[in-house]
């Protein structure tokens, strides 16, 4: 039986019959308490002999790969394109396991707060007409011989669920970007978590969502997944995620007025580019000590045309952006209710309104003043954890070179 | 302030001021409790003096027509389409209202119970290359210039996250489906409630889980959304759904004798067509009481190339279809785990194997024995109310004809 046992290739999936014991010495395995004294053993499914990855090769960490390289040995590195193309045996390192499993916890504490504050979960179709939001970044095909496109976001439909009655919404399900951005945080595909509420007074009800949203997923995580932290740790080192119990809010222009003080000059009513948005990471967490907060009031000109302008100066907008550890994670704002001012908007903005007549038309049928967010819940994962890269985060990932396994 | 408040079109949004008191009279409101005697009215957003859809004509039940009628009386019908080209409004009616929630409850269930049994959520790509399970119902499009085209089902990817060393899996999102079907229970796009899951002895553990799981999906809709399920009635009326306690399993032969002995004659290893499933249900339904059951043991050769031949008798398989009130609901099998007898399948089925390599190779890299289940979100809310239109339980429906909006 020894000698059929060390036969067996790695990885192979066997069948044991044994005698469960206590073990009379220190095993040299992960289950101290009780060991198994063989009987029987059958090969239910054999491995291959040579594996195109070498699991512990996977498993390791930085520091152990300086280690050995001090002590002058050589270890193999699994590099991040021959991980995802034998996908099948990289999910099975200690820290790819935990890593889908927080993935999981993140979805579920999204859904279970919301559905406590009254929130309704829906799906949208992926498939549309038209574009959905402009821009070029659509994947376009031939729905039965008519022009359709991937939805780039639930933005219009989760806006026209509101109109139907439902007074909150969320929606958990895939966008699809064409962009081709080979960056560690964009990809093609990813998945939406997505929220559209009724304002009742003031659009900060949509930031009181996000408070105790994010900070109960930050807590369930941390007090609740101690064990897949720590394994993702051993292989990725990185530092607990610091955020305040009332998450800080800052203007635009108090953001970049801190830029400012701190000799980086920006624009004020241009966009924050992503190493100034690093910056004003790091400039935060200095001074309120924490990774996680809210900038509101961004300039109209660098929001979607279907953002709310302000009431008292329509040159910004009743909108914010989310960052965790210096990288915008969350946006979001009030949205138009009025197709009078949504028409002009789309209008100044380049849109056909012609192509999202239905969209607009919805307001025209009794539409309450609303708002809302959007989030990616790789990037929250990533974030969470200081991952180095978004492909870590998809089980199985799309970016610009890559559409398989 | 009355002259300014009978001005203002129905469905309008308005902000009110008033007092709250008890009532002196019987209201003609669906609130009984209190009154609020009205100081200030504010209008925030008029809708459009006349609505292409009256709500209460929306709303009407068959048999409000019918005494309509009887009473010389003639009642505007909204017809479906009308309503799906304005489902901002139609989203309105208390049924619609109703039907949604229920939705969000079933996949709320769905998600509470797998996890309850230790299965992980997570999310496949969409976007895929090939086409993903042979046969020619598949949208293609362009992935940065590279033929792609978008998934009919989570099958492979789902059973690769189980070589993955996931044990038990589930998905909820989006399947495509490029099919010309016109009838009253297929859609272009639909959500997908899939899982997947080791197997350890037979694959009956399967259909154990698909029993616990629906068993508490009936109960938990039947207790705990009494008043949605009251005013879908209203509007629709159906009966109660009938279920066991343990589901009722059936073979397929058992099923075919059925039939036979009550005059329909079927093709031993042929499928069951939508009528014979439709009066397997009603004969079923006299013999043991429940609308609710699994035929399994089905022929090979109506079952797709990844389904586990029987050990016994190659030409059946461990494969299952689950049925509500005589309509197919549910699909499912064993898999098969060895790469050389997927191959030898899929060569047979007529799939050119080299499109679906790495999902083969998946298994030669150690694959456990596994099956898993798929089930249509719209195909459980329809049978369980018993609609007799799947477009009833899609917010945005796409089908054939329809891509908007």
């Amino acid at each position: 039986m020894v000698r059929f046992a060390t036969s067996l290739s790695k990885e192979s999936i066997v069948d044991v019959e044994g005698v469960v014991s206590l073990p009379k010495e220190t095993l040299k395995a992960t289950t101290q308490q009780v060991e198994v004294q063989v009987r029987k053993i059958y090969c239910i499914n054999r491995a291959i002999p040579t594996l195109p990855i070498n699991l512990e090769d996977a498993a390791r960490s930085e520091a152990e790969f300086e280690k050995a390289e001090q002590a002058g040995e050589k270890l193999v590195r699994v590099g991040q394109d021959t991980r995802l193309n034998y996908r099948a045996i990289d999910l099975r390192t200690p820290a790819n396991q935990a890593i889908f499993r927080i993935q999981c916890q993140v979805e579920n504490k999204f859904r279970e707060f919301l559905l406590s504050k009254d929130f309704v979960g829906i799906h949208t179709p992926k498939l549309i007409s038209g574009s959905s939001e402009g821009g070029a970044a659509v994947f376009k095909l031939l729905y039965n011989g008519q022009p359709a496109c991937l939805a780039q976001s639930p933005q219009l439909y989760k806006q026209m669920a509101i109109c139907g009655g439902y007074e909150r919404v969320f929606e958990v399900g895939p966008v699809f970007r064409a962009e081709n951005s080979n960056t560690h945080r964009h990809l093609c595909e990813f998945v939406g978590l997505d929220a559209e509420m009724e304002i009742k007074e003031h659009y900060f009800e949509v930031c009181d969502i996000i408070d105790g949203l994010f900070v109960s997923i930050f807590k369930h995580l941390t007090e609740n997944c101690k064990k897949e932290l720590e394994t993702i740790n051993r292989q990725y080192p990185f530092e607990p995620l610091q955020y305040l119990e009332k998450t800080l809010k800052l203007t635009y222009e108090e953001g970049i007025q801190m830029l400012k003080e701190a000799g980086t000059e920006i624009e004020p009513m241009g966009d924050l580019n992503t190493e100034a948005e690093k910056k004003l990471g790091r400039l935060v967490k200095e001074k309120y000590g924490t990774d996680f907060f809210i900038l509101y009031r961004y300039p109209l000109a660098v929001r979607p045309f279907y953002t709310m302008p302000c009431y008292d100066n329509p040159a910004y907008t009743n909108s914010f952006d989310v960052f965790i550890r210096g990288e915008e994670i969350i946006s979001g704002a009030q949205r138009i209710h009025t197709p009078e001012l949504l028409a002009k908007r789309a209008t100044e903005c380049g849109i056909d309104v012609s192509t999202i007549s239905a969209y607009i038309e919805s307001f025209s049928y009794g539409a309450p003043p609303h708002g809302g967010f959007g989030v990616g819940l790789e990037r929250v994962v990533m974030l969470f954890c200081a991952l180095n890269n978004i492909r870590k985060t998809s089980m199985f990932p799309r970016d610009p070179q890559r559409l398989v396994p």
